[in-house]
């Protein structure tokens, strides 16, 4: 935890200082009769009529075309676990920040006072004429499952749970630059995804979709396979599509020959042994935030090759923030109803080649690297153009 | 609806151009790694720790100390009716530009796709964590006072129903200004309110606990008394508090003998007669919109004293916009858990005293006028302070 400590008195004070990160301002001119009888009554009854009678110009007319719902119950807050709604509103005002900041996006974190996933369901399809789409966030799993699943049903809108797709999207793009770097094919690499909640299974079928053939992954007993009797109903979905060898055994037994590591556990959990019984130039990202399941210079006493991490103080980070903010552009302004898988494979690709030269040390793009989200953006307008 | 016309197109053309009036955005810094690590990860966990140790800090350290949800299930929008949340978006969003412009408060419309009351006050009670106050609109009588009476026992933040509380307030004022300039006395005066709607029953509400001792309330049937066979809930509630002479007959009854019309009914339902029925000097307020009750030329003729509207083309406007930006920058700023009785009629006394010299033609501040908010806001903090 030392790294966050350094963070912690700055960011209080950060805080404390502007008392909540985000506000909300006027595009129009406000300031006479005439400008109140246009943004307001009686003109703004012509808008209302219109929007009443055809409900798409909803887009036309409001801040539905630009505006983006944060959604969480507070119950996977970064490494805090669940703290609930009220006590992740910083991390949500964050979240809605970034959105503005890559993407233009107008974000708001709408903070839930319930944990009952029929609930969230039910209150953000009220909610959601206001917003032209949905990202959930810091929702654990298993629930995050089905909330999007149903809620995806429920409203007319995209829904995007990031803690799944964007961070499946970077590991994607990373993976992809890393086997260009070491001469390997995806269809033919053992994968190891240590972590079997939002991001190892969101990670683990869109790695599926690509073409992956070889996945294990484990959660805290160790290896998921068809049939194990304590799996939850997603982990059992994953179990029928992954680790077809039947493996079983501890997290060490799936990485002996593994060409890939994947870490999105939140949990300190490998060691340089493991990375030795892996073969020839072992990929390892190692993600848990913010102490990765194997520190980098473990990772490379192991013998890895490449390493990447979620932290902003070793090279190739991976960073959801690479991801999102392009996806709800691409999605509003193509109006999509559905962020489909395709269009998370074309994002990882866009993203990819955003790094021309691939090498060890540069697998993904910077996080203020510029273009990024116009290339993500891009890439799913241009595949929801021709699906 | 002549006057709407004139702007109707005029605010078409202003929403295509801005496509939504709102936008969101940073008030922190970003342009760095070290930015994003104090107003996101890792420095967050720090706010959000401190918050799920001790939920008050949220007003320290979020945006929940100055925002506002502005919430409508879209079934009472102008004079629109029941046009649902979508299509009052435009409304609301409007209503948001207000708060801002006169009270520096960031608000958020929240358009609901559900008219049950139930659920709405689901809705508010789950996303309530993000906000600092819910500001109801247009949510049409009777639901309104059930939604309203709940969620206050529902949300530990103030509740206020502004077509009911903030149309009494500026109602009240005006006529603590009109009642000086012709003499008379509320307590004495006979009060005729048109309208037993959200705000024909909060302003009745308000009078009395101001002292009227006459005031008949009247509906589309006609005068309401105490045992009516049909009347709601809230309607049997207020003929319980008025009318104690049990007088019977239409609005033209109700007006004969009358000091005061107050018209909140939606409907031209008026006539110069009617006016000529009433006792000397009559006041009255004819706030139909956009259509009043009685057209003030034709008050005129009928011998009106002292005419108010709800239109921005004639003399004293009755307008909200006086009142709820302050009960809220009050509110917020004292951070008091309800908006009460005590508060609105300190609002209404502090608005009625920013005209030094009450006359026909102006018995209240002009929405533009400066300081307006200002008086509202200290005139709630001062009553919550001596509570």
């Amino acid at each position: 935890m030392q790294k966050s400590h350094n963070y912690e008195k700055a960011s209080i004070d950060l805080h404390a200082k502007y008392k909540g990160k985000l506000e909300i301002r006027a595009k129009v001119p406000l300031e006479n009769k005439e400008d109140l009888s246009k943004a307001y009554t009686p003109g703004v009854a012509a808008p209302c009529e219109a929007i009443a009678k055809q409900p798409e110009l909803a887009y036309n007319y409001t801040i539905k075309a630009n505006t983006v719902a944060v959604v969480s119950d507070g119950t996977a807050v970064l490494g805090l676990g669940d703290i609930g709604g009220l006590a992740g509103l910083p991390v949500m005002e964050g979240k809605c920040l970034l959105f503005k900041r890559f993407a233009g996006i107008d974000a708001f974190p709408i903070c839930l006072d319930t944990k009952d996933p029929d609930e969230i369901i039910k209150t953000v399809k009220y909610i959601a004429p206001s917003f032209g789409g949905i990202n959930l966030e810091d929702i654990a799993a298993p629930n995050c499952f089905y909330v999007e699943e149903k809620l995806k049903e429920a409203v007319s809108i995209p829904v995007f749970h990031d803690d799944q797709h964007g961070t499946a999207i970077v590991i994607l793009a990373g993976l992809m630059n890393a086997l260009k770097v070491v001469d390997k094919n995806l269809r033919k690499c053992h994968i190891v995804i240590a972590g079997a909640g939002a991001a190892g299974i969101a990670t683990a079928r869109l790695l599926i979709h690509e073409g992956a053939h070889h996945i294990i992954l484990t959660d805290r007993k160790g290896i998921i396979y068809e049939g194990r009797d304590d799996l939850n109903l997603y982990k059992e979905r994953i179990a029928k599509l992954t680790n077809r060898e039947m493996r079983k055994g501890l997290l060490a037994d799936a990485m002996r020959g593994a060409d890939i590591f994947i870490g999105v556990s939140h949990a300190h959990i490998a060691d340089r042994k493991m990375v030795k019984s892996m073969v020839r130039d072992p990929i390892v990202f190692s993600m848990a935030n913010p102490t990765p399941e194997i520190m980098p210079e473990e990772a490379l006493k192991g013998g890895a090759k490449i390493i990447a991490t979620g932290r902003s103080d070793y090279p190739n980070q991976i960073n959801n923030v690479l991801a999102f903010p392009g996806v709800f552009r691409g999605v509003l302004d193509c109006r999509a109803r559905y962020v489909t898988d395709a269009m998370k494979v074309a994002a990882a690709h866009a993203l990819a080649a955003l790094v021309k030269k691939p090498s060890v040390e540069k697998i993904i793009p910077g996080v203020f690297e510029k273009g990024v989200a116009d290339a993500v953006a891009k890439a799913v307008i241009n595949t929801h153009r021709h699906s």
